[in-house]
C-alpha cells in the first residue's frame, strides 16, 4: 500500500468516525488545491453527496430511458431529453434544451445477397430473444447499418481483408491482389471501424461489408447471448463510420454549430462522408461470403473462429449490395443544466453524457447517462441546503453522439468562444460495466483524479477504487512481461485521450482540461455493442444487476466535479504532464530509430533478392520493395522545449505546495489571477492551423490517430509524420510542438510567479 | 550476395565450364580442410557424385517400401531392411543387419467413451479416404494410439489443459482446478507429445487424451486431406509417449546393446515407460468431449478453432478408457552397410536415416531414406570406378526410431568404445519437404556445412541451396521483428541440437560432431504428420512430385559425406563453436537477471494484494504466491572458461587457416595426430555424471529440455537448474561445465601446436 493512499485511507475513516478524529493535515496529504478548512468542509461535502445516491433511481430511469429505440430522430430520442430537462429542472437546476439540425442519414432501403458461386439473401435484421423484452421491437429499430457511408446499388467480387488496416493490404500486396473495383469484406476489431471502409475506398474498393467474426465476439470469447454475454450468430455492431479522424460532428457545418440558420455545405462538399457503401453484418451471414471464397489462404493472423478455411478471394463469391437512405437533416436535442458559481461563476466545470443509442442503449451511453443524472440530483438537493458551488457547473446531456459526436461537437462550436474563455474542465463519461476504473485525460490532472477516486469504495473488493485501479493496471503490465508497467507506488497516470465520444471537441477543438471515466474490465461490452440486445434485461442480467457500480462511477465523478468546483485553486501538477511529455518523446525518437533500423534491413534483404527466395514459387507472392532510408530527425527544439517545460513544471508544482502549505493565503484577486492563468493553459498546446491534413484537430500533444480513429497519438502532428515518412513534415512540427510547449512554460511560469507570496 | 558464396558460385561455375578455367584457389575460398590439389579432385568427385542421383530410383523405392505398414514388428519393416540389404550390397558395401530386441508394446484393446453427460463411443479409426490408395488397409495398421503409456480401464471426470505443458498447470492452479485423479484432454503442439502425459501424471491425473486441434493442424490452416494437405476431421497423430528427455532407447537396456542375452530391466523397474495412459484422437472425436465439458471458460490462448466455448471442466464430461497391450520384446533391424577408407580406415563418417514408420511412413521417414539411399548409390557407384574415400563411411538404416530412437540407441550403447575411439561426424537426416535448409549441429561445423551446400542449386529458385536458406532465415527473422536475426553476411549459424531423432545417442551419450539435416518450410508435414495418411499418393500430390528436392537433399548430404571423408584434415572452426557458447551464456545470465526481476515485481503484487484486487470476484480465482527472490548467480567460472576458449579457438583457427594455405604440407604422421585429436574434441563436453536427473544426458552444452522434449536447451545443466530455481545446481553446474570448456581449450591448445610447421 503507498503511504499516500494509506493517509488518504485513514482521514476518510477518521472522517466517519467523527470530526474530532480529524487534526489539520498536511497540505500534501489534502486534496490539491484545498486549505485545511475548506478540505474538512469538502469531506463532509462529499459524504452528504454519497448518501444521497440511491441504485434505485439508476434502475428506474434506466429501464425507462431504454424502453424504446432512442436514436436521433426518434420520438424516444426527443422523449428522453424532455425527461431530463425535467428531472434536472426538478433538481433545482437551471435547464434548456439547445438544439441543433444535422446531416443524419438513416436507410430506407437495405439489402444484401450472394450471386455467385451460390446464391445467399441476407436477412440483416437481429431476431428476438428469449428473455429480452425489448429485443421484440425489431419494426421499430434502426436496420443494423454503418452511418455517414454512400448510397448505391452494386454488385462486384468479393476480397477478404482481414481488419482491413493498413498492414492487411501491405499483406494483400505481397499476395497480388488488389480490392480495386471489388467489394470487401473486413471484420470488425483492431482499428475503429470508420477506417476499415475509409481505407478500402482509397484502394479502389466500392463496397465495404464489416462483421463481427466469433473470434473477437461470439463464442470464441464464451457463451453467446441469451445464454451468456457474448455475441449470438445474428448479433450486428451498428456504427458511424464518420470520417472522425478528420473531425466529428455535422458533416455540413464544420468548425460552428449546425443551428437552424447555420451556413451548410452540400452533402457532396461534406468531407467527412464515405464516398463508398458500408455495410455491417452478422457471424451468421458472414459465413457463408467466406465460405464462397476461393483463391489463396489468407495470412495465419487473418484467420478467424468460424469452422472453415478462410481464404482471401478475389472471388468467385460476388456480392450485390443496396443501399437507399433517407438524407434529410434530424433535429439533436442537448439537454444543457447550470447550477452558478458563488464565488468564480465565470469558470465552468463541464459535466458530459450522452443519451442517444443505436438502439435501445442501456449500456451504451444511458448506463452511464443515469448514473450521471444521480450525480446532478444529489448536487441538485445539496443545493437545495443552501449550499452553492464556487465555480458554476454545466451538466450536459448529449444527443447525437453516436454518429459522431454531434451534439457536443454542435454545442461546443456554437459556444467556443466562451468555453475558450471559461471552461476549467470537461469531464465525460460514456457507459460503464463492472470491474475498475479506467480514466484517460490531461496529464496535469493526474494526482486530482488519483486523490478523488481513493475515498470511493469498490463494491466488489472493499478497497478503494484507487487501489483496485492500480493494482488491476499493475497486474495486466505484469502478465504483459513487466516492460511497461506503471509506477509501483503512487499515481496510476492516465490513459492519454484520442477520440471517440464527447470529450472531443473540448480537448482538440476548443483546448478545456478534459477527463473520460469508465469503470470496466469484468464486463466485455462487445458482445452487444450497438446492437438491438443492448437492453435493459441483458443489463440487469449481465452487467450490473445492483446498479452498485452506477453509484461508485456517481461517487467518482461527482467527486471529481465537487473538488473542481470548490478547490481554492484549480487542482493540477505539472511535473505529470511534463513527464509524460517526456515519455512521449522518447517514445517517437525510438520510433524513428526503430524505422531507420527495419528500413536497413529492408534494403539489404531487397538488395539480396531474400523476399524472393524465401517465398514458396508454387505461391503467388509480391516481394516488397526498398523504401527510402530514414534520415536523422531534428529533434532538438523538442529536447530543449521539453527540458524548459520540466523546470518550468517542477517550480509550478513547488510554489503551488508552498501556497498550500500557507492555506492559499493569498489575496483574493491573486487566486482569480491564478485561476485565469491556469484555465488557458491547456490551450497553449494547440496549434491555430491544426494537424497537417485535419485542421479541426489543433491539440499537438494527443489526437486521435488517422490510422487508429478513436485511440491516441501522442506529439502526433510529430509522430504521424514519422509513420508516413514525411520527414520534412517531422522537422517542421517538432518545431511547432516545441513552440507550444514553450507557450505553456511561459504561461506557467506565469503561474508560478502569482503564487508567491 | 556475401564475397565468399560469390567465390563459390564462381568456383563451380568455371568447374562446370572446364577444368583449365580454375586456377589455384587462395586457402579461404577451398573447402576446409583440402589442399589446392584436392579441392579441384573432389569438385569433380562431387560432380561426378551428383550425376549419379537419378529421381526416378527415389520414387521407385518409395512407393515400393511404403506400400505397406512398416512399424516395428511388422513382416512390412523386416521386407525394408532386407531390400536396404540387398541392395546396398549391390552397390558394392560391406552389409549386414544387426538385429536388436526391444520392448515395444502394441495395443490388443483399446477403446474410448464418453460416459457422461451424454454417450459418445469414439471410432478411433482412419477411414479411407478417396484417392489414397493405401488407406484402405485399416486393418493392417496400427491402431492410433501413443507407444509406452499404461493398461488400464479407467472412468474419471475430464478436464481441459490446452497444451498440458507446465504454464497451463500454473495457469489451472490460478483457476483453483486440480487434475487429481481426473483424466486431462491436451491438444497437440507446443511441447513435445510424451510431456503431455508425464506432467499429467505429475500432477495426479490418471489419464491423458491428446488430440489435434484444427487451429494447429487442419481446416483452420488450409483445407483439409484429400481436398487439401492439412489434417481432416478423422485424421490421428500416433507416437512415442517414452520419457525421452530421459533416455532415449530400449527401456529395459539403459546404457548397453539390447541384444538377444542382454540383462534387462523388468518393465516395472523402466523408468522411461509411463505409468499414465495415454490416447491420441482425432478432432472429430475431440469436438463431442470438448463440448460435453463445463466449468470456467479456458483462457483465450487456449481456445482451438473448434467451434465452440473452449471450457475447462472438470466434468460433468466423464469418460472412460481402455488399453490392454501386448507387451513382448520385438525384433529391430539396423542395416549397416560400411566403405573402408583408405587412409584413415579408422574414422568413421557415419550416415543415417530411420526406415521404420508409424503407418506407411512416405514422408516420415521414408522421403530421406530412400535419398539416403541414393547417395550410398552414387558412392557405391563412384567406388566401382575405383575411387575409395580416405575415412570409413557408415551408412546405417535404422529401425525403431518412432518407438523412441531403438535401432540407432542400442547399436551405439553396443558399439560405445569403438564409436569413441573412430566416430568423426554423425550425419542424421529423418524426412524432408520442399524449401530450405534446417540444419542443426555441432557448432564447429557450421563452416564445413555452409560451403557444402552451397554448391548444390535449389530446384525451384536456381540460387543456391546455401543463398535459400540463408534468405528464408534473414526473412523470417525480419517478418519477426528484426531483434534475433542471424548475420547478414557470411554463415548461417546451425540450430542446437536437443533430441528427436536418431541423432541423439551420438550427440549426447557418445559425444560425436553431429548434424541433422532437412529440406523443409513449404511443405508443413502435420497434416499427415503420424497418420495413416502419410502415403505416397500423398507424398506424389504435396509434398514432392519430382523427387527433386529428394535429389538436392542427397546431393547436399552427399557432398558433406564426401568432404568429410577425403579432407586432409577434419574440417572444423572452433571460432564459431566459442561465438554460439558465448551467446548461449549471455542468454543463460539474461534469463536469470529476468527471473530476479519477475520475482521481485511478482512479490511486490503478491504483497499488495495487487492480484486478488484484479480479479472478477465472479469467478474462481486463486491469486499466486511469494517466490523466493533470485540470487546473485556465480557466472565467473563460465565467464573466465568462455574467454580461454575464445583464445584457444582464436589460435586454433588461424593455425588451421595456416596449414591450409600451405597445402596441409605437414608430416603424415601429423596429419594422423591432428585428427586424432580433433576427433575427440566433442567428447570433453560430456560430463562422465550425466545431467542432473538424466544421466544417459551427458553433453553440457546441448541437451533436449525436460520441460521441451525434443527442443534444445544449450548450458542444459545450468539453464534448466535456474529454470527451476534450484540456485545451488545452478552454481555448481556452471563450475562443471567451465570444467567441460576447459578440457576442450586444453584439446583445442594440443591441436594448435600439432598444425604449426
Amino acid at each position: 500500500m503507498n503511504p499516500l493512499r494509506f493517509l488518504g485511507t485513514i482521514l476518510v475513516l477518521a472522517a466517519t468516525a467523527g470530526p474530532a478524529a480529524a487534526g489539520p493535515a498536511p497540505a500534501e496529504s489534502r486534496p490539491l488545491g484545498f486549505s485545511s478548512g475548506n478540505a474538512k468542509r469538502q469531506q463532509a461535502l462529499e459524504q452528504a453527496f454519497d448518501a444521497k445516491i440511491d441504485p434505485a433511481d439508476l434502475r428506474r430511469w434506466l429501464e425507462l430511458m431504454s424502453s424504446e429505440p432512442n436514436h436521433v430522430g426518434t420520438a424516444k430520442d426527443k422523449a428522453n431529453a424532455d425527461f431530463m430537462l425535467a428531472q434536472f429542472r426538478s433538481w433545482g437546476w437551471d435547464a434548456h434544451i439547445e438544439t441543433f439540425y444535422c446531416l443524419y442519414p438513416t436507410p430506407l432501403t437495405h439489402a444484401l445477397e450472394l450471386v455467385a458461386p451460390v446464391h445467399y439473401t441476407a436477412q440483416l435484421t437481429e431476431p428476438p430473444v428469449a428473455g429480452d423484452r425489448t429485443s421484440t421491437q425489431v419494426a421499430q429499430e434502426l436496420p443494423a447499418y454503418n452511418v455517414y457511408g454512400a448510397d448505391g446499388d452494386i454488385t462486384a467480387e468479393l476480397v477478404y481483408v482481414n481488419y482491413g488496416m493498413p498492414e492487411d493490404y501491405e499483406a494483400l500486396a505481397r499476395l497480388g491482389i488488389s480490392v480495386k473495383g471489388r467489394i470487401v469484406l473486413a471484420r470488425y476489431g483492431v482499428g475503429w471501424r470508420g477506417l476499415k471502409p475509409k481505407l478500402a475506398y482509397e484502394h479502389g474498393a466500392v463496397g465495404c461489408i464489416i462483421y463481427s467474426d466469433p473470434h473477437e465476439d461470439g463464442y470464441f470469447r464464451g457463451d453467446a447471448y441469451p445464454d451468456g454475454p457474448w455475441k449470438g450468430p445474428h448479433g450486428v455492431q451498428r456504427g458511424s463510420v464518420l470520417d472522425l479522424p478528420v473531425r466529428p460532428g455535422d458533416p455540413l457545418t464544420p468548425g460552428i454549430g449546425a443551428t437552424k440558420d447555420a451556413k451548410r455545405l452540400t452533402i457532396a462538399e461534406a468531407k467527412t462522408v464515405l464516398k463508398i457503401m458500408v455495410m455491417p453484418i452478422a457471424y451468421a451471414e458472414a459465413q457463408h461470403l467466406l465460405a464462397a471464397l476461393g483463391g489463396p489462404v489468407s495470412p495465419e493472423s487473418w484467420h478467424g473462429a468460424l469452422p472453415l478455411t478462410y481464404r482471401v478471394g478475389p472471388g468467385p463469391a460476388k456480392v450485390r449490395m443496396q443501399i437507399a437512405s433517407d438524407w434529410s437533416l434530424k433535429p439533436v436535442y442537448d439537454v444543457i443544466a447550470t447550477l452558478r458559481g458563488s464565488e468564480f461563476p465565470d469558470e465552468w466545470v463541464i459535466r458530459g453524457n450522452h443519451h442517444d443509442g443505436w438502439t435501445f442503449g442501456a449500456y451504451d451511453p444511458l448506463s452511464a447517462n443515469v448514473s450521471m443524472m444521480a450525480e446532478a440530483q444529489s448536487i441538485g438537493r445539496l443545493a437545495g441546503t443552501g449550499w452553492r458551488p464556487k465555480r458554476t457547473l454545466v451538466y450536459c446531456g448529449w444527443d447525437g453522439e453516436e454518429p459522431g459526436m454531434l451534439g457536443s461537437t454542435e454545442w461546443a462550436e456554437e459556444h467556443a468562444d466562451e468555453l475558450r474563455q471559461k471552461a476549467v474542465l470537461y469531464l465525460n463519461s460514456d457507459c460503464y460495466g463492472r470491474g475498475w476504473l479506467n480514466i484517460g485525460g490531461s496529464q496535469e490532472l493526474s494526482h486530482f483524479v488519483n486523490q478523488a477516486v481513493d475515498g470511493v469504495r469498490d463494491p466488489e473488493t472493499g478497497a478503494s477504487l484507487g487501489e483496485r485501479w492500480q493494482a488491476a493496471e499493475l497486474v495486466a503490465g505484469y502478465a504483459k512481461g513487466g516492460n511497461d508497467l506503471p509506477p509501483l507506488h503512487g499515481d496510476v497516470p492516465l490513459k492519454a485521450l484520442g477520440s471517440g465520444s464527447d470529450f472531443a471537441v473540448f480537448l482538440q477543438f476548443i483546448g478545456v482540461p478534459t477527463l473520460d471515466t469508465q469503470i470496466w474490465g469484468e464486463f466485455h461490452s462487445s458482445g452487444i455493442y450497438h446492437s438491438a440486445y443492448d437492453s435493459f434485461d441483458y443489463f440487469v442480467r449481465f452487467v450490473d444487476p445492483g446498479f452498485v457500480y452506477g453509484v461508485a462511477q456517481a461517487k467518482a465523478n461527482g467527486h471529481m466535479v465537487l473538488r473542481m468546483a470548490d478547490a481554492e485553486v484549480l487542482p493540477m501538477r505539472f511535473g505529470d504532464f511534463a513527464g509524460a511529455v517526456g515519455s512521449y518523446l522518447d517514445q517517437v525518437r525510438r520510433l524513428a530509430a526503430k524505422m531507420r533500423q527495419d528500413t536497413t534491413l529492408l534494403n539489404h534483404l531487397v538488395g539480396q533478392d531474400a523476399f524472393k527466395l524465401a517465398a514458396d514459387p508454387q505461391e503467388q507472392y509480391v516481394p516488397p520493395e526498398r523504401k527510402p532510408e530514414v534520415p536523422a530527425l531534428r529533434f532538438a527544439p523538442l529536447e530543449a522545449a521539453l527540458a524548459r517545460l520540466q523546470q518550468s513544471a517542477q517550480a509550478c508544482d513547488r510554489a503551488y505546495a508552498d501556497a498550500a502549505s500557507r492555506d492559499f493565503s493569498l489575496p483574493p484577486e491573486r487566486l482569480g489571477q491564478v485561476d485565469l492563468l491556469l484555465q488557458g493553459l491547456e490551450h497553449a498546446l494547440l496549434d491555430p492551423e491544426g494537424l497537417p491534413g485535419r485542421s479541426w484537430h489543433r491539440h499537438l500533444i494527443y489526437a486521435p490517430g488517422l490510422f487508429t480513429g478513436y485511440d491516441t497519438k501522442t506529439l502526433p502532428a510529430v509522430r504521424e509524420a514519422i509513420e508516413a515518412r514525411k520527414w520534412d513534415e517531422a522537422d517542421r512540427y517538432i518545431v511547432r510542438t516545441a513552440a507550444a510547449l514553450d507557450r505553456f512554460s511561459d504561461r506557467l511560469n506565469l503561474v508560478t510567479a502569482a503564487l508567491r507570496p
